[in-house]
């Protein structure tokens, strides 16, 4: 992938990055270590709001949930972003976690985490696609239906 | 650890690795970022089918969630080998990220992540011992009882 | 960051790190690769028992499950320095994940994670500063509120 796409790329997908989320209390949004890139977990704040609230899926559907995955994808990005200068320097995407607000007995953690993994491939091509574990939480940060944390290759 | 031991080793055991899960959708199972490979979380599947579905322990009692760990294991070697061509690339195992089904009050995630571990101790002597976090999981993606996730060494 | 200051820091704040935890079948408390040690998960030990057990809010306040997670933190520095020798060796907290055993409807997982991220950074100043996930757990081992596992980068 040619180091001046991904930005390009967004635009082309009619995507915005947010505002990088503000350093609360003593956690900062990403800590780089060598080449690789570690963000916090991103819960699916749109405007300083929660886009959800609750469990999927009787309190958000899975539709949503995968709305809010998408999202938690734009402010990690936003995340890097801020600390890198650009996108460009992100070579690939390694590993996400997935958190899902989820009741007892439901199993489609899978299809919340696409909304996430496909936007990363969509955005970054062959260099998004990554390793990915996907659980169900009985309860989440704020109430969000799904938390998303990241690790990049970057240099 | 030798390099030729890992395979012979399995030979040994009586243990077969099976056939690598396929790449579904946006994620892949295993991504590497110079010498450590992430692999995807891993839940027991055999054959194409679930070794066991449902919480630990009423559904699915402490023993046979320890076989689902093992599973998970080889479906996690599996993996690694068809991304490495071979496991003797495996320096070491670093970190084994394993979540348990669990019913509310149910407190041995640590037996049933032992599973894992042993197995991994078993394949590749010290070099499979590990960093390891074993949760509890309010659900898991098809009602898997297990999900297992890999940090590796490789070189 | 000197070099000389993080045990002088541990004894400025009047923190003593606990005997580290001896390894506990299949895994260990450390795996270390190239510039990444990996801690193992972490639960509120202290003198050889739980400091508290349960669910947060109910069985265990939040201000308690936060001297919990301080304590995970003194567990996850005692593993380290008997692993590296010394705590000097650590060059920057990189990543810190919370698990927080949760009533469903529970939503201030940040607040409990905050009593290990603020302890990291009056211990390791700015290289204390890290990403971190804050999630919520249906159980945790021993019935342990707070779990705790971390990434340093060292050298």
């Amino acid at each position: 992938m040619s180091r001046i796409d991904t930005e390009s790329r967004l635009t082309e997908l009619g995507l915005t990055l947010p505002t990088p989320p503000k350093p609360v209390a003593a956690y900062i949004p990403c800590r780089r270590a060598g080449n690789l890139l570690f963000v916090s977990g991103q819960i699916p704040l749109w405007g300083g709001e929660l886009m959800a609230r609750g469990t999927v899926p009787a309190q958000v559907s899975i539709e949503r949930a995968q709305e809010c995955a998408r999202q938690c994808v734009l402010n990690g990005l936003a995340a890097a972003k801020a600390e890198l200068g650009t996108l460009e320097k992100i070579r690939q995407v390694v590993r996400v976690g997935v958190f899902v607000c989820s009741e007892p007995g439901f199993t489609d953690q899978p299809k919340v985490a696409n909304g996430a993994s496909e936007l990363l491939v969509s955005i970054f091509g062959e260099a998004g696609r990554h390793a990915r574990a996907a659980v169900g939480s009985v309860a989440l940060p704020l109430g969000a239906p799904v938390e998303v944390e990241f690790v990049f290759e970057v240099g």
